[in-house]
């Protein structure tokens, strides 16, 4: 599975699983029989770049491993309203059964993948690149970050744990932006980034006497950031933070910022439409 | 916590924390000082339906039982930009670590309440109720239906394992809509009730004949619908499927029908924007 | 494995093996060269009906997947004395380890589908139908669940979750039959029944005013319990509980009752005796 | 918890109403409003001997540590029917959600004690004792063997781990019970005692020679397990072992042997029949 | 897997790969392609006696179900420095995610049967045994104890569980070395040796008296330590314990004791030094 | 517990006592009456630097929340042989069963404090700084990193996931130093650092044109290492690697290297001697 560990997809579906199918699909097991072999086509309704085939592909062989699933398409490409994404043979009862988990997430995850890319192509011509957030459906991050690499993005830090982001908070707890970065290098891994959210050009000079390591400029507007970014002058690296959306993106990668960190990207997504049709072939 | 498992919010929260925090909030653990003390303010920043207020605060409670909690407002009840919802006082490390996790439960959560709030508003003076489907995501299922109640809606099953719902690929392999109820009937509980979907009033006179206890009406026009609705004359509860929107929903309840089933209730969503802000009160 | 979740079989004996093998069978190991086959043959040293020959073929897997078992019955098969269920073959270590946890699954479910099979004959005549209660042993529900239907038997509810029962206490509690019955209903999900349990006729009008789906007639005289299902002339499904005994149940079978819930198929168990015998083929 | 590790207590339970209670009693928690204050009294319906008080009272602080439960009987008391076991106040909700799995565990664990004290009872005259085997419901020994602990029998080991038994597959492997014996003394901790089957005399003899600590005499009439006994002379502890009945086990008992290992304490249970009144206190 | 129970040696992998590999091993992810095939040789750096092939390969397979793993030597075999014990032919991407790990668990099972192996050498003129103790790293301890025995070390008891070791603060308490194994005697199982910790020769006569299986000698000089096996004379076994170094082992097995217990085996290891190297084959 | 996660050593500690005392401590259960009451104190048995305090009294509290833990020194200070670290009171029977668990994880994270306080002194007058490695124990990386910290040292990453290392194999693969930062920053998050082992001067040319954070001196000698590092001239991060010794450390720092890393600090660990004394105070 290109760029996932296999080992958090499994747990992933496995608790997926265990949510939907529980004690037993009792509609399936009662009208099916045992032994009908069944096939299956997943279709988008509309126009997207996907991500997740492997973990759909995942969800039917967690139920049976016997499915034979055939992958048409490779996340991150484009598809229309109609392409075929897949075809899936074998028992009708397991393709029944795994279906609606398969879609959620395949769903969910091209959602992510399409918004990211719209984001990605509306900055084209800037040197800025699209990051995500921590703003991810809980249980599901992995899943989201990597969504967000395949409609184009890049992932900010995973978690509170590989890399220091110094917030408000802590710089007011600190006594200062400069007093904050200095306890934080004291004790953190020398492996490890240090960023520091930054509202006035008084922090940045603070942050860069210091050497911080990324600097993110916090809901300030494009003329105080081109500013800022001047003043850094290459010295750290760059990054634009707070409700940026699809009307405000280009005017920001304007100032030359070289990351935009977009939370909407998987707080709030609209699922892509892909539906799953089912035809029984033979029964026992 | 009213109507909510705590068993299963615990094993939620538990696996959320763990995905976020990981090894340790560096960046918490060497710029603030054990023992600090914060007080941190959650206000919604958009009008909305509040849900997840309880979830929130037991992950301030898993990170720190020591938290001193104040619940403002409870789950269900309308805010507007600027309301306070809760107030946090205790370890300023331990709001701070937790603060991510809690925030996106409870915008998550109060944006489906708020979603479906907007629809049952809609159809207040019809009979029809809405209700939510299996389109959850993968893991959140308690937490999004709970949410769906809090908006208003009712739910629908839980998962494939508390009630019967026959569909057409069902219906295809028994060898019609007769066929697979009774297949249906013949093996599950007398505790259970079956549902069907039906396409034509051909179907729907077949489930009539045994006794469906739940006819859905799927992807039918108004007037079919309506049409259907008569011949069922009261002797089948009826669910309306398919696409439902704003501007679909009032058309489908005037036709009289009992429920109606919205899958963007939960797969389609936009967060409700809610912040947390931390003041430091002291350094030991 | 024809009507079991694997899912919830895989965890059930792995939890049985960790107990059982812990850090290892110390007897075998030490006694048994690595490499030594093996070759198992169960037999039935009593008469009764048989389930869970697909679980004991799991168990010898888990322990090693490469046993070769060959399985000569069915659940549901009827055997004598004496008659073979199965044969193992492969390393003597892994049959010897996996015997006891493989035997002690057979026998419990075979001797709940043996003494369900019992009731199932007793009442073949009547209309009733015999159902299991909720009386099982804690953590083998799904497996002692399959075995009532393996022995003839059908399952009411699975659990708290996927269906109503009203019992004397709420309907204390909410003020009445008919208060209870509309409690629920305003809050659970239109695709589950409701059942209420009725001691008095007075209790069975209110029930049936607000549409219960299933009427439990609890500890009544058979006379008693024909007068109400006379009443309730087929407006609700019926079902008679209490303490039902080899010797009671074809009066109450009598009665016209739609179902008969037995505790005992479960909660009072005789395991069916069954045996391996092991014989040791070759040595390395 | 007297004698009984809490840890495995807790995974026994929480895994209990996992399966029971699944995401929500839903029909406490529709008809019974949150607040309502109930009282519950457990009786028992027949005579015998309790055991599991302790396991009752961790199921209801389980779902609600808040309730306040008055043990009137300690594990091992005898009781009639009538007898009031037990007390519990506080939320009727969690009185009723954790009703079922409390009396599945307290009847389950009583019907083994009480069978074990008939026949402990039985050979009171005599110098043998009562053990049990591991014939225990999977996912249960720990409670079970407890249980037959509290009836007044005593444990045989808990799994494959805790003590060598050579049963007639290994001595056939090994080439005979000395080399049996001694392949297994090379391998195993000198802590650990070393138990053999024996069906013959010549048997004995052998096992006598090289030092097993136990020797179990399988399925011997009792004229020669008397000669038997004789034979070893107290140079090795003697079990009896093999469809003991309590028809059978005193004239086992009059051959003078030390222990009697009987697989029904625990595979052939009938659960002590107790039951729980609950009365609602106030409504809030 | 020669002795050692897979489903234990899995959980530990499970638990070690999860730490060490996290979200993804990102640094392989983002350099080496996906289908780059690579070999890797594992080799010893000094002279060791080797233990956890099979666990190693076990880390490999963990990864990647696909790699080629040959063993060229057994655990338990003698190598020397430069010495190859195993190469992995496969994915580039599985062998340098996998080597930590796998080399992490290599050293340590190494480390410990090395230094096992130094002392069995040493007393190997004797009749005492060398064993282990509980001083392992906790969550391996079935790797150490494996590895003891490997190393031709037997082991003492594995947990709290499956002996009876009676220490100074348990005959404390219990009023004398005599009243302490009765006590011990009246509640275990039959199947159960019981250890006791002598001082004196004085305990010893009690622990005879009632029938001790072991008399473990705790810090005696050997010159008591010879009265005391004197004394005892074979009636039980005898064990000598307390900071038993290389220096001091020979003394003590002259004294004629059966065992002598050894933590340093386990809680003071130094790593047996062996690295992996890896080559590219293809790049896709 | 400051500096450590408590859900990580909650799982450690679990699975600690899980090992050790499985389904009971027979010898303690069977020996120690219920109710006796008992106190202990943990001493130094030789001078070394603590660690795990906080560790050892959760041990304590996971067995009986009840007992009373008094600690009498903090993680980092000092001791020498006699001196008292805790005093437990409480449970005779909780203290006598957590013991070893306690004083294993004590005793083995005191030794690496210990071990790295060492080092840390011997380069006390220079630049550099003492870092671990992913060399630890396979289940206690968070432990012994902790331990580490402790002593005195640094942190170097905690696994593959929260920083890059180039070692020699992704070199090689990429085709180059260069190639090889350049892909890995392609894809990773702009948050993280990147790190690359180095053998050449040439190398660390290539590594400072494509800015590495960190360049490793790996197994050069003192010499050329004096000669990298002023090559380098801060423009990266510096750290020496390869078999460090307390012998060859000082003449290592001298180079004015940045950091020293050093496997042995965890892979090969003496454990600190630790010892818990009991008395009883009360039998009930």
């Amino acid at each position: 599975m290109e760029g996932l560990e296999l080992r958090i997809v499994q747990r992933i579906v496995a608790n997926a699983l265990e949510e939907d199918v529980g004690f037993g699909d009792i509609t399936t097991l009662s009208i099916v029989p045992e032994g009908t072999e069944g096939h299956g086509d997943i279709h988008a309704k509309e126009a997207g770049i996907i991500a997740g085939i492997d973990v759909a592909e995942h969800v039917f062989h967690s139920i049976d491993p016997h499915l034979y699933v055939q992958k048409l398409i490779k996340d991150g490409q484009a598809v229309g309203a109609g392409d075929k994404l897949m075809e899936i043979h074998g028992s009708a009862r397991a393709i029944l059964t795994a279906e609606r988990v398969a879609l959620n997430l395949l769903q969910r995850m091209s959602g992510i993948a399409t918004r990211t890319a719209r984001f990605v192509e509306l900055v084209r011509y800037y040197n800025a690149k699209i990051v995500d957030t921590r703003k991810t459906t809980p249980g599901l991050r992995v899943l989201e970050k990597y969504a967000v690499r395949v409609g184009g993005g890049r992932n900010h830090r995973f978690g509170l744990f590989d890399a220091v982001l110094i917030k408000d908070n802590h710089i007011e707890i600190a006594g200062g932006v400069k007093e904050a970065i200095v306890a934080a290098r004291h004790r953190i891994a020398h492996t490890t980034r240090v960023e520091v959210e930054c509202e006035t050009l008084a922090q940045i000079e603070e942050a860069l006497e210091v050497k911080a390591d990324i600097i993110m400029l916090d809901n300030m507007s494009p003329e105080v950031m081109e500013q800022a970014i001047e003043r850094i002058g290459g010295r750290a690296i760059t990054e634009a933070s707070g409700s940026v959306t699809e009307e405000t993106v280009v005017e920001i990668a304007k100032t030359g910022v070289d990351y935009i960190s977009i939370g909407a990207l998987t707080h709030s997504v609209k699922s892509l439409d892909i539906s799953l049709d089912i035809v029984s072939e033979s029964t026992p």
